[in-house]
C-alpha cells in the first residue's frame, strides 16, 4: 500500500493560491511523490511564496524548489510592472477579454522550468492548476494550449526523445468551477487558511478583497457554501 | 530604404557563440530591429555573456536583455552541475546520442522568455541559432521541436490568441553545416573574434580547445578554409 519505491514522481506548480494547492492535494491523493516548484518572478504579492512554503510542507512534498526569475525586466503586466491592478470589477468585466494582469508567457515559462525539473527528478507528470471556467481569461490557461505544450515537451527532452518517459501535463481542475475546486479540496483535507490568492495585497499583507483574483475566490467560497478560513484569520 | 519605422521587430537568442551570432547577423540583413536576449543560467562559461554584449553592440541591437535564471538548482548537465565536461571526443562519439552537456529543457526555457519578450516588444519573430547538421545531438535543436514550440506559442499568448500577431520561430541555420554557417557570417561581415564557443574555458578565459563545442567549431573553420580569429587572439 504505502510502498514509496513504487510511487511515481510528479512536479507540481505551486503558487500558493486555491487552485495550485487543490491541484497538489489531488496529485497527492493519486499517490505521487510531490516535487513542488514556485517562483519569485517579481510579482507584487511576495506573500504567496510564504503560503507556498507552508502548503508544500503541509502536503508532504519531497522537495520544494523556489526559483528567482525576474519578469519585471520583461514587463507588460499589472502583476509585475508599474501598472495598477484593476479593483472592484463586475463579473461581466472579469469574464471579458484578456485582462492587464496577464503576464506575458508566464505559464509557458513556469511549465518550461517544470519540464526541466521533471527531467532531472525522473518525473513523468507535471501538475498545473489551470482552469478554464472560473478564470481570468488568460490564453495560457486553456486546454488547447496545455495540449500543445505537452506535444512540444515530448520533442524537447532527452527523456521524451529516447522514449523512456512520456511527459504528461495534468490539469485536474480544467473543467471545474471555483466552488467545485474548493469542495474537492475540502474533501481532501486542504487547509485553505494557508492559501493566498490576492494579486495586490494590503501593506499589512492581507488580501485586498477587490482584485479579480480575490473576487473570483470570494464568489467560489460563497457558491460552495464554505466560509473562507483565510478571511477568518484577518 | 532605411525607414526605421517600417522595420519589424525580432527577438534574437544570443549566447555569444558562432551560431547565435550568425543568426543575429542574418536577422539584421533581413531588416529587423534586433532585441537580443541572453542568460546567465549558471553555465561554467561565464565569459560568453561578455562576448554576447560585444556582439549585440557590434550588430546594433536596440536592446540587449540579460536575464539571471539559475539552472544549477535544476542540475543534470555537465554545463551547470558538478559533472565534468567531456574532452577530446572523436567525431563519431560526438555524433552519437545525447551528450551529458545537454541542459534539460534549456531551449524551451530560453524560447519561453523570448516569447514573453516578443510579446512586450511587439515582435512577431524569434530567431534561434539551432542547427541539426553539425550539432551536439540535443533534442531541442531539431526542426520538429521548434515547429511544436511555435504551435504552442501561438496558443500561449495574448498577441497570438487575439490574432494580432502570428509568432514565428526562425531557425535560419537549421540545415547548414558549420562551415556554411561561418561562410555566411563572413559574407555578412561578422567578426568571429568576438565570439566564444567553449563549454568549459581555461582559468585564463581562453577556450579549452577540447570540448565538443570547441572541436565542432575548429572543424567548421577548417572546412570553410577560414582561420578562426578567436584562436588568433590567444
Amino acid at each position: 500500500m504505502d510502498n514509496v519505491t513504487q510511487k511515481k514522481n510528479a512536479v507540481v506548480l505551486l503558487s500558493g493560491g486555491v487552485d495550485s494547492t487543490t491541484t497538489m492535494a489531488i496529485a497527492r491523493s493519486q499517490g505521487y511523490n510531490l516535487y513542488a516548484l514556485s517562483f519569485r518572478y517579481g510579482q507584487k504579492n511576495t506573500m504567496e511564496i510564504e503560503s507556498a512554503k507552508k502548503i508544500a510542507m503541509a502536503l508532504g512534498a519531497k522537495e520544494h524548489l523556489i526559483l528567482d526569475i525576474d519578469l519585471r525586466a520583461i514587463g507588460g503586466s499589472a502583476l509585475t510592472d508599474k501598472i495598477p491592478v484593476p479593483k472592484g470589477r463586475s463579473n461581466e468585466d472579469i469574464s471579458k477579454g484578456i485582462p492587464i494582469t496577464y503576464v506575458p508567457a508566464r505559464n509557458t515559462i513556469f511549465l518550461s522550468f517544470a519540464l526541466a525539473m521533471a527531467e532531472t527528478r525522473g518525473a513523468s507528470d507535471i501538475f498545473i492548476g489551470v482552469n478554464a471556467i472560473d478564470f481570468s481569461g488568460y490564453p495560457d490557461c486553456r486546454p488547447e494550449y496545455i495540449q500543445a505544450f505537452e506535444n512540444m515537451a515530448n520533442l524537447a527532452t532527452k527523456a521524451g526523445t529516447e522514449g523512456k518517459i512520456t511527459i504528461k501535463i495534468r490539469m485536474p481542475l480544467i473543467r471545474m468551477t471555483k466552488a467545485e475546486i474548493i469542495q474537492k479540496g475540502c474533501e481532501l483535507g486542504v487547509d485553505y487558511g494557508l492559501t493566498m490568492s490576492c494579486y495586490d495585497p494590503m501593506p499589512d499583507g492581507s488580501p485586498c478583497g477587490m482584485c479579480d483574483s480575490c473576487l473570483i475566490r470570494a464568489k467560489g467560497f460563497k457558491k460552495a457554501g464554505i466560509h473562507d478560513p483565510a478571511i477568518e484569520k484577518n
